[in-house]
Parts: C-alpha cells; sequence; structure tokens
C-alpha cells in the first residue's frame, strides 16, 4: 500500500467511527451548548472528534490535526488533518439528516484527502489526489454547465455573507436560475455529482471547506476562494465551488462586480 | 371503517403509490420544465398526481381535487382533495433527498387529513382529525417553547417572501436563536415531532401547505396564516407554524411589528 492509499484508509476508518457515535444522538434528544461564536455543539460533535484524534496519533503520531471542537496540534508537520465530526449542526440537532463528518488530509498545506461522509443518509464521497472522487464506491462526476441562467447554486444561509458580501452574492444568486439553501457539505457533494452547477458561500472555517477540495476536484469540478486563489488554512473563508470551470470564472466576476 | 377512517386508508395508499414514480426518476438525469411561474416541473410530478387522482376518482368520484399539476375540479364538493405530489421540486431536480409528496382532504374547507411523504427518506406523517398524528406509526408531539431567543425557526428560502414580507420576517428571525434553511416540507414534519419550534413561509399555494394542518395540529402545535387566521383554499400564502401556542402569538406580534 503506497503512503497516500494507507491515509486515505485512514481517512475512511475515521468516518466509520464517527457515524455510529453521531447517529446515537441524532434524534435522541441531544442537548446542545452555545459556544463563544453563539454556534451550537453537542456531545456527538465532541465524542465524535476525540475518537478521531485518537486514531490518528495511534497510526501516525508525527501527524498534525486541527478539529473543530478540540484545536490545533503540531500544524508546523507537513502531514495535518483537519477534522469537523458534524459539519451541519444546526440541521443535526433539529432532526434534519443533512449533517456529515468532514475529514481533510493536507500535505504542506495542501489538502490530497478529503471525505463528506453523511451518517443519516448511509452516503460518503471520497477524494484522493490523483484519483477520480467516488460516492458509495462509484466514480462520480461534475457537469457541464458554462451559463448563469442555467446554472443552479447552493448556499447554507443568507446569514453566513457579512454586509458587503451578502449584496455580491445576491448579485450572483439572481443571475442563475434558482437557489437552494440549506445543505451545508452536502451541496458539495452534489456538485461532485454533477447535480449542482454552483456552491458559493462565506463566513466557513478551514475544517468546513478543507476536505471539499479533493472531493471537488477529483470530480473534474473546481473550487477556490471568491478571487480564485486555492483554499488552504489561512484562506478567508470565502468558498466559490463549480463543475464546469468557465462558469467559475463567470460567477467570480459577477462576485466581484465586473 | 369510519367514512373518516376510509379517507385515511386512501389518502396513505395515494402516498404509497406515488412514492415508485417519484423515486424512479430521482437521480435518473431527469429533465425539467420551467413553469410560467419559473418554477421546474417534472415527469415525476405529473405522473405521480395523474395516478393519485386516478386512484381518487376511482374510489370517491363525488369528491373535488385541486393538484399542482392538473388544475382543479369540484371544488365545490363537499370533499376536496389537495395534492402536491413533489414538494421541494428543487430539492428533487438536484438530488436533495428532502422531497416529498403532500396529501390533503378538505371537508368544508378545513384540512381533515394530511399527509407529509418522503420517499427518499422512507418516512412519513399521518395526522388526521381529532387523532394524534403519527410518524413512521408512533405518535409525536410538538415541544414546549415560548421564548423566541431560544427558538429555532425553519424557512425553505429568503427567496419566498415579498419586499415587505421579507421585512417582517427578517425582524422575526433576528429574534430567534437560529434559523435553518431549505426544508420544504419537512420543516413542518420536524416541527409536529418537537425538534423545531417555527416554521414561517410566504408565497404558499393550497397544496403546500394543506396537508400541513392536520399533522401540525394533531401533534398539539399550530399552524395559520400571519395573522392566526385558519388555512384553507382561499389563504394568502403566508404560513405560521409553532409548537408552542403562546410562541405563536409572540411570533404574530413580531411579524405585524407590534
Amino acid at each position: 500500500m503506497t503512503e497516500v492509499a494507507a491515509f486515505a484508509e485512514l481517512a475512511e476508518r475515521l468516518a466509520d467511527a464517527a457515524r455510529p457515535i453521531t447517529l446515537a444522538h441524532f434524534r435522541a434528544g441531544v442537548a446542545y451548548d452555545v459556544k463563544a461564536d453563539t454556534s451550537p455543539v453537542t456531545v456527538a460533535d465532541r465524542e465524535a472528534e476525540t475518537v478521531m484524534r485518537q486514531m490518528i496519533g495511534a497510526a501516525f503520531p508525527a501527524h498534525g490535526i486541527l478539529g473543530e471542537e478540540h484545536g490545533a496540534e503540531h500544524l508546523d508537520a507537513s502531514y495535518v488533518w483537519v477534522l469537523d465530526p458534524i459539519d451541519g449542526t444546526k440541521s443535526f440537532v433539529t432532526g434534519k439528516p443533512l449533517f456529515g463528518t468532514l475529514i481533510a488530509l493536507l500535505r504542506d498545506g495542501r489538502p490530497i484527502i478529503g471525505v463528506i461522509d453523511m451518517p443519516a443518509l448511509n452516503e460518503r464521497w471520497v477524494g484522493v489526489e490523483g484519483r477520480p472522487t467516488l460516492f458509495g464506491g462509484r466514480q462520480v462526476r461534475v457537469r457541464a454547465c458554462d451559463d448563469l441562467g442555467h446554472a443552479w447554486l447552493y448556499a447554507t444561509s443568507p446569514q453566513m455573507f457579512g454586509a458587503s458580501d451578502a449584496v455580491a452574492f445576491e448579485r450572483l444568486r439572481s443571475s442563475c436560475y434558482a437557489a437552494v439553501w440549506g445543505a451545508d457539505l452536502y451541496a458539495y457533494g452534489l456538485l461532485a455529482s454533477g447535480r449542482v452547477d454552483l456552491v458559493c458561500e462565506g463566513s466557513l472555517q478551514p475544517y468546513d471547506y478543507c476536505a471539499l477540495v479533493p472531493v471537488i476536484e477529483g470530480a473534474g469540478g473546481i473550487i477556490t476562494d471568491w478571487q480564485g486563489a486555492p483554499l488552504g488554512l489561512a484562506s478567508d473563508g470565502r468558498a466559490l465551488a463549480a463543475g464546469d470551470a468557465m462558469l467559475h470564472a463567470v460567477a467570480r466576476n459577477v462576485l466581484a462586480g465586473a
């Protein structure tokens, strides 16, 4: 097994381990705490991340880890795992099955492995640098669409944009055929599977977007910040994903007001 | 079997019949047409409604029918079925499993039976006047929450509100603990199951909201227009649902700017 294959195998084992923990608390009346940024967090988030961190530490103790709930360690390592045990916590807390686990591995700052795992839907996308993205073990591919007027746009919430970003987003949204809201990580999976043309979001953290990069790139798509720069730990939290590189360029121009 | 029990049995058979039709077209590359109101419609919508109308006509030929895709007949009848073969067509077309079938029966203009059926999730809520609402055959119940600051609010899209309604909605949203977007009919099921406190929407049609009334009322909740009037065929398309009647009154006041 190559090194990357061993890392990818661990990434899927992390998702396997997180699933029963999140599912045990889903619709089970789990209480939530309100974090400093006012977002909710549950014991399921914390437990799932703890288990994943233990597994990484046991397998690759030299690797760094950045997790939403338990912070950063060894971010100067060549390999850094970036974990969001529950992306879509607001869906999770309200019984909506569109929550999931995001697992990324970065090499020298660049995401090379990404997993989007949907426990309640029993669905998973896996992206590994240099390989086609798999959904339930089968290759998926983005679709072509270079015309905003025919494009389907996803975003999680209008509240994820600051004032000036909201104006830019609204320019983009009103140029698209349709906007669909509220899917969190799932939107990017649908884009990788060729069912959605654009996802445009803001206020994201590295654990929200790092795992998306290998999934979307391995399906033939493109995901960058709003200026077209690659996403990494130091990005500004704005993400723009497209199935079609031409559409990505058009959308960037609309966001920029060009 | 009482008359209402026979109607309820038919309502579930309609949902059973619609399921394989919608699922056969889900994620199967189904094309969509753009209707006069710019919303999408697919062959799955049309086929599912056709089959349900045939079944109603065979069982109760004197009943009226109002469907999203094939229009109205005998709306002057004492009993009128109101059908939305696919609510959440934008989710359906993009491969997101939060679409479903809405089936209502009105007696003298008042919804007495409602079914929220989620084919891709294999979930169903059934509400029948005078009986507790069932989810997967088990009774569900709304939860108490009389404080907007702790309330979880759902709505499908900010684009469903006209300009002045958007201002009123934003007053309400910013008073709640959290807003979650993009669930269509599913939001009302989650409210009936005690997982969400408020749903506030606009631009709805009778086939979007009639089925919700028995489901929510049978779970102990309340759903009306934004002024507190009962929902019926002639309502204005604004709906406000709450698990707690106190919260409903508070939310009405906020929407009214009082």
